[in-house]
């Protein structure tokens, strides 16, 4: 995987999920344990002191955890056991307290659980600067007015402005979604063997440990995995409106089109035998890692059907998938990030390129004021009969429908531009209103 | 697809989405439009009144629309060409306002829209069903005691409702979520051509429109799909929910195992060879639709990166799965019911089937009881020996710890079942708490 | 599905998968079972003939069988209670041989594999016809020269004929893996209850089974679905290539660069709101299976660990999937056929394009070329400098090269467009050699 | 990914893919490019001799390398320019040869094909040894009675043999689509910029070039895939018929079926609070592999439709997914080597569970035999009769057979296991003659 680290994911997301980093979060969560059974009178604070001063991860040997893992068959098992040895070592009678009542799964359930808090906390961060990119880049391209296009086609004009607000709209409900999914993805795993709990993890004692660990305490959920498929579904949909963008700023930044780019930087996009190219590098990342999320939270989604207490496979299957998810979100959002960052707009190629089906984009427009006339359907018939002409004569629509002793009132307007846009001002402005509303005062 | 029809959908949803309810709906739509459009004074109340008389889908010849769909590449394009041709020929002038000012999308989306809306009313009506079923079952067998199970082995005892309240809490998790897609997903398309609006069908339209529908008014989402991703994974969460259900339904109804059973039928579950078998039939199809939903719900999510205002493909690749989506879901729902409805609990065998292991389901009981004099370590260490022991010579546990004089204070009520079962009744009593605050009272 | 049948879909493929034709496959099947238990003198041939004749899709009560399925969980057990009944009233003795020593999965796996073969025929067909179309079109088009894109930029000059090679030999591998899975995938499955056979299955018995229905003899394959998984496989590969076909068209038919286009019918790919639109609609339905082809070759990959002798869930998920990935795959290939046939080439614009970088497109061969002099680094260095000048200043790059005094040999030469298509006629011509060859003798 | 890195794969394959060998493929690609050029009179002999000695790993700053691949956008890129910059150290001529007339997908693409090739070499003598235990274990077992289960019911007597024939058929099933694969795969890319070649790759360099690297020439596959797809296909394949046989053997572990247990290892399998347990750990990682595997697969088909001449994001996917692939794989294919080298059964077990059902798993015998006399359909409802009784009175099936008159012949033989397993001798002995006369001879 790690060659192309920098490529596809986020330097600072991978390092939360080293291995040092998850078998911290996993020490972490016995010291929390063993300091909230102190805290409710389980044993005496001076033994959960001895305990959560040793959850350290420089004293772990992690070549030799790693190397007893195939024989536990999680990382849990070998830890405590190295966990238990370290704390011996300093204090017999608190060796005896590590990792009490707990079943491994609720250690490595709530260490995940942390780290997805942390992942959290980053992407919120790093979605609102998205955000406010987007809406300043929104607000700034209100009157860009340029083609829109449906299946690839010129359609009709539209502002860059109605572009960004639909991709500034996505990551809006990407980040109302990942705010709903906390309440049920930020709670603790700590059932015991079976899930049914024991004195050692008593209620007050797993409320004690949830907010030591700044989460919710839960009904155990060893095997009813809805919130992690949740969470995969969450950040793949963010992933996906992620790629929206990158798809179409590459499609823009075609050749032939040519209207946005992504920003160069020095040696950026080039090609090893083309040395005028200059590719579009940030979308081809973001769009590989679209490619891949789906799929991904999928395998979330397969793993779901998990069999009785503890599943036999499907539970392991989600322990490395989650976390490429997250770094994969990651990723692309610090991608899309310095895209939109970077991003340059040429206006006037969009102006030019509003020429290109000589006049054929105003086509509604005319068939539009025509049907107040004739009807609709009429309407439409003959100016798709202009069009066809225009198509065929290689002349403009205007020219056609002058030619054609087609009566539409006030052709010149109809065919201006700035008169083709829709509601677009006023559309932009509503969308843009909200931000300034609820966030910015 | 119909020979398995009522295998694993529901009759009722599947009828939602025959031709003449999709076409039903799209009617609902234009319909809704013009009427729309008239209440907003664009053109006299009596064109909408001809318009939304006519917008009857037994007027549409269905063949001849079908046969166009591969023309126009959608079904509303068709559908319009008809309509218009049938309001003129009532009213010449009416047939000019068909349509208008919309494109094909926002119909198709707008009419998928309201057989979301349709489903969701029915889906929560049936959920409801499911979580009432589940509350009962699990107030009724707070005191079932049944071992606990990991990676399909024995583990440690628990209640029947210890597990029921897991499947419980996943479904009302489901149905918190089935209700937070709702404000993002329940919402119409009217963007017109590229979705930037025009002034048949400006924002007080739009507000009408969208009133009408019983929808709310959006920024128009062409190609920016996050909440039909949504709704798709909220269904495939669901959807997995119910087949963990099923998941341990079948393995508990092994001839092995033989705790709990799906209902018999009169000729349910028989088998072509083996006239002794009871097949968990109504599990094998919530299994199959779980292992299908996933794919489904990533098939959207995949199509997720739509090109420019309009995707040539990924936007129509959404339309059968998306009701594929909801078709499975319905019959998860449907036959989870059933199943839950007329399961049998063999109390008997389960307490038989905790004698399976000579006691070495105890194993921890006495571990933790030790760890107390001894510590954790030692405590599993010499526990582990005596298991080991117990099994070479298949004798019970108890009988090994006496021989190998293990000084456990206290051993019969450790290898007491009612003193293995942890918390479970506390918690349990826990979940039930919430319901009877929250819904019954 | 059905609105959409002719959009996705081919008319004669999913008519191969009515109610009707499947249980008339599966009749098919009994009746084999019977001749050949016959023909191996387990009993009188009359007996045989009986049923045989019998089995007879107008007989059976489809409807009924369809509200039977739910309880036995598939198709094949009411089929054989209805069949034997039907049997039973012509000739009681004859209906006790019915279906005898096979089980329902026999009959179910059997009858897919006849619908497999009669699609593989069908499809091999329809793909030597595509073969055909893409070499003449390869042929038509070795010297039709445009530019090559890569990452959506202008990279380097070459021939359509290179582009459509390139579709070529995927397809003809494709043939090849149809091919080969043929002899995997269309084999009887006749094992009984538990796949170890009995008597009235013998080998021999299975052996006259086989060569009756035109299949291969093998053991049994009830929950090792390895060969399903590959044909899965197989189609959704080929989709894919189709898909690439698809995208490129799409993309080329874009307004801005209009190099090729879908064949234009009468009413086709027009827009609801833009008379002037000519949407590529025969590549979207085609994109569109491309999306959702993946995600189902996926569940059948998923249903592969089954259960035992017989799984509960996962061999059900296969049914309708299977069913689907032929259908859509079908769609695909009858969709290709027609693309590639109604294909509009516009040579001249594909001319006019390869101007639109101000001969930027030539710097490869520029640095080339300058390497031989100065090392390809230094080379790179100076083109890509020029490169950077000419886009700036908006000048051709000769200009630039010259004003730079960039040593260059034979500078004309190596601007002229034919000199620049590097191997492009020698590499299509090795190609279209081997169809002559092997193919066309 | 690397905490579980032994617990999912194989030290070995993932060896194959550590940065510094993915580089040096990358490098051994650039050496054999020189060399064959030179052999073919590009250059001198002499300048390949620099280049190829200078294409060493140990020469390269990874950590830059990894630096600048956001930059290009792949590994080649900044590689070339590194192993320029060494070569020109050493001979500044011979540094203008470097990567000449290549593109870096052409090195990006045949590295990873050398990366294939030695993982299939690898996987190919791993599978052999596969087969070879499975053969063994099903000669050992051919007289090894035990229940076969349907729908995870008892259903019919069968053999172990019988069991371990369909999982050994299916893993040779899957060692001819490698096989078959590799005239597909193992191909060399080598089409400069827009794949069209040039004449520093004229066919008879890259024949050469494909001679020296033990691979086949090729037309450029850079936008055309699916040989990658099929590759990652037959893994997935592979790794769904490998997890079939980590699902039974989990499924025979349980403990209330005991017959079948992965080998114990000292302190593998061990639980953190049940001393007692012994958990299916190598199934555990070989079935959350195969939970992972289709998604992956479905990922690289999903990148199939790249776009004109090379791809802005779907190249890139599929680097990071082919490898995990092939590591998962590898994984998958160890762990069942350990796992069916220590598996022990327990015969006596099996026995035991055959009398679970109190004779009704003989109910078929019961009801063939009366068939002959009575008639299939009057036989099997009159035996699921006399079930029902036995049943619902726990009684023996042949006693509720006496008891209710039931005339079948010769009682005892038909409900004596040896008489109730079918053909599984002699189609056992059938599957391993292939093995015997094809392979041992």
């Amino acid at each position: 995987m790690s060659l192309y680290t920098q490529l596809f994911y986020s330097k600072e997301v991978n390092a939360m999920f080293s291995d040092s980093e998850s078998i911290s979060k996993m020490l972490r969560v016995e010291a929390a344990l063993a300091r909230a059974q102190a805290n409710k009178d389980l044993f005496a604070k001076e033994i959960a002191d001895v305990i959560s001063t040793n959850c350290n991860v420089t004293e772990i040997d992690i070549e030799q955890l790693k190397n007893a893992i195939p024989l536990g068959g999680n990382a849990a098992i070998p830890l405590v056991k190295q966990l238990t040895k370290i704390v011996a070592r300093k204090d017999a009678e608190a060796a005896k307290y590590v990792h009490m009542g707990a079943t491994s799964q609720d250690i490595v359930d709530t260490a995940l659980v942390l780290q997805i808090q942390e992942f959290i906390a980053w992407a919120n961060t790093k979605i609102d600067v998205l955000e406010k990119q987007l809406i300043a880049l929104t607000q700034q391209h209100q009157e860009t007015i340029m083609i829109g296009r449906t299946l690839l086609q010129h359609a009709k004009p539209t502002t860059f402005a109605c572009k960004t607000a639909g991709w500034l709209s996505a990551i809006t409900r990407s980040k109302q979604r990942l705010l709903a999914v906390q309440k049920r993805v930020l709670v603790v795993q700590l059932g015991g063997a079976v899930g049914n709990g024991n004195v050692a993890i008593a209620t007050e004692i797993q409320n004690e440990f949830a907010e030591l660990l700044g989460l919710k305490p839960s009904f155990s959920w060893h095997s009813n995995r809805d919130n992690l498929a949740e969470f995969a579904s969450v950040l793949s949909i963010l992933g996906g409106s992620i790629g929206k963008i990158a798809k179409d700023v590459s499609l823009l930044m075609q050749t032939e089109v040519a209207e946005v780019f992504e920003g160069a930087a020095e040696g950026k996009g080039g090609s090893s035998t083309m040395p005028h190219k200059r590719n579009p590098v940030s979308c081809a990342a973001i769009l590989a890692n679209t490619n891949r999320l789906p799929h991904l939270a999928a395998t979330i989604l397969s793993a779901m059907p998990q069999e009785h207490e503890r599943s036999v496979g499907l539970w392991h299957s989600e322990w490395e998938v989650l976390v490429e998810i997250m770094q994969l979100t990651a990723g692309s959002i610090e991608k899309s990030i310095s895209l939109i960052e970077g991003l340059e707009v040429d206006e006037n190629r969009m102006l030019e390129n509003l020429e290109l089906t000589n006049g054929l984009i105003y086509a509604e427009n005319l068939s539009l004021a025509l049907a107040r006339k004739i009807g609709k359907a009429s309407a439409h018939e003959l100016i798709e009969k202009a069009c066809k002409i225009a198509i065929q004569e290689k002349k403009h629509l205007k020219e056609v429908v002058l030619e054609m002793n087609i009566e539409v009132d006030d052709l010149d307007n109809l065919l201006d531009t700035k008169n083709s846009i829709g509601l677009s001002l006023e559309l932009v402005n509503q969308v843009l209103k909200e931000y300034e509303i609820v966030r910015f005062k």
